[in-house]
């Protein structure tokens, strides 16, 4: 077994992401397309919302096991995309916007009691992996945001076009987040590039982003399971009201 | 808010199993009542494995940080039951009777490729949580324990005259663990019976049971969905073979 060249890691990394990235998700699909609930709506935000508050708290801990100043500094950015300048500023912030605006108590959404526990899990492995895994795997596993900015514009397009309780303010989150993405994107996947030269590292990179993937997958799987079909909450998750559970397009 | 007395905090933990516990999941009546495909019980048996072999990974991080000689005593017993005194011996060699008597391959079975990644995150969850919680906790995250002989009567009896791809010889597993589970659950419910003597510490031990309830809960969600209703399948998790998937009863 030989190595792969630089552009065959980069063409396998973007293989798994055509096969196994959460765009193919039928929970995405309802989303996107108009054919959510309010309330699906609703609880899809709720627990992405525990998403982005660990994100930063998964890239310290990135941050916190790097040797290289270099890397350590251009990692930072992260902290202050997710974390902004100040309480108003920042990609949870931005989150909390979408989240009031679907009507949600802020409240209820950052006291994260009503989480799916399986939202939590799959979040916490994420978290876990990169503390456990090598840095090059902790790493390769942020590259699921090579295909985040076309994700993102399908949403964007989608939900504006689709839903009346949505609106531009409440997307801002996404606005901000393809340049954001595409920039932290190719830093990682050069970094990859240059420190995964060997067959066995190489592997390691691709299961990585396919550990990753798993990750995103899961969390709709689990939304899809509690609010579409069958439809079954656990126990003391977030309910939707009923009059919220009626399809934006009947 | 005053302590709980120590036979109204066991109260109080059987009422969390009473609301909570997996018994009350409809994959679980699913499979007792006679009503799952071989190949849905393939998909059970298969992912429950995972749960089965990280038991004994579990139990020595508990032991790892225990400083108290007789309960780390205690507690070896644990590792005993599952890993066995040689390799035909333990839990973990009579689940994969099981497996075998499913009709599994045992490569197939213990090489772990063909898990949901939700049965990793929730059992990869409860591992962290008895590394990374209290000792308190991590003893009473034990305590669904204390509901597991009844389920493990139920799922004897229901899957023997259910299944005829079932036998007493492939249950093995559940027929020695009600007497153990009972032994090790009157164990820790007296250890937090003496140990949360506070309303914080009571709180804790409850939200520690809880939180297992829900990683338990998890795992039988994860396989209603890919394998029971909608039937979505994640990318790269165990297929059963279309002829399996016929309900046993029609």
């Amino acid at each position: 077994m030989t190595a792969l060249s630089a552009p065959a890691l980069a063409a396998a990394l973007r293989d798994i992401g055509a096969r196994r990235y959460h765009h193919l998700h039928p929970f995405h699909r309802l989303l996107h397309e108009g054919r959510a609930s309010k309330g699906q709506v609703q609880a899809w935000a709720l627990n992405r919302y525990y998403y982005q508050v660990m994100i930063p708290v998964k890239d310290a801990s990135l941050i916190a096991r790097c040797d290289d100043s270099a890397v350590r500094r251009a990692w930072r950015g992260r902290l202050v995309d997710h974390d902004g300048l100040d309480a108003a500023d920042g990609g949870i912030a931005r989150w909390l916007k979408l989240t009031d605006g679907l009507g949600l108590e802020r409240a209820e959404v950052t006291a994260l009691a009503r989480l799916l526990p399986a939202t939590r899990f799959a979040v916490d492995a994420y978290v876990h992996f990169v503390r456990e895994k090598t840095l090059l795997e902790a790493i390769a596993s942020s590259l699921t945001e090579l295909f985040s900015p076309q994700i993102i514009s399908e949403r964007i397009a989608g939900m504006l076009a689709n839903y009346d309780f949505i609106t531009p303010d409440t997307l801002a989150y996404f606005t901000s987040r393809p340049a954001q993405a595409t920039r932290d994107a190719d830093f990682a996947l050069d970094y990859v590039q240059r420190h995964a030269r060997t067959p066995p590292a190489q592997q390691a990179v691709l299961a990585a982003l396919q550990f990753k993937c798993d990750v995103l997958w899961a969390m709709l799987d689990a939304l899809h399971h509690a609010y579409v079909a069958p439809g079954h909450v656990p126990p003391g998750a977030f309910v939707p009201t009923p009059s919220d559970m009626q399809s934006a397009r009947g």
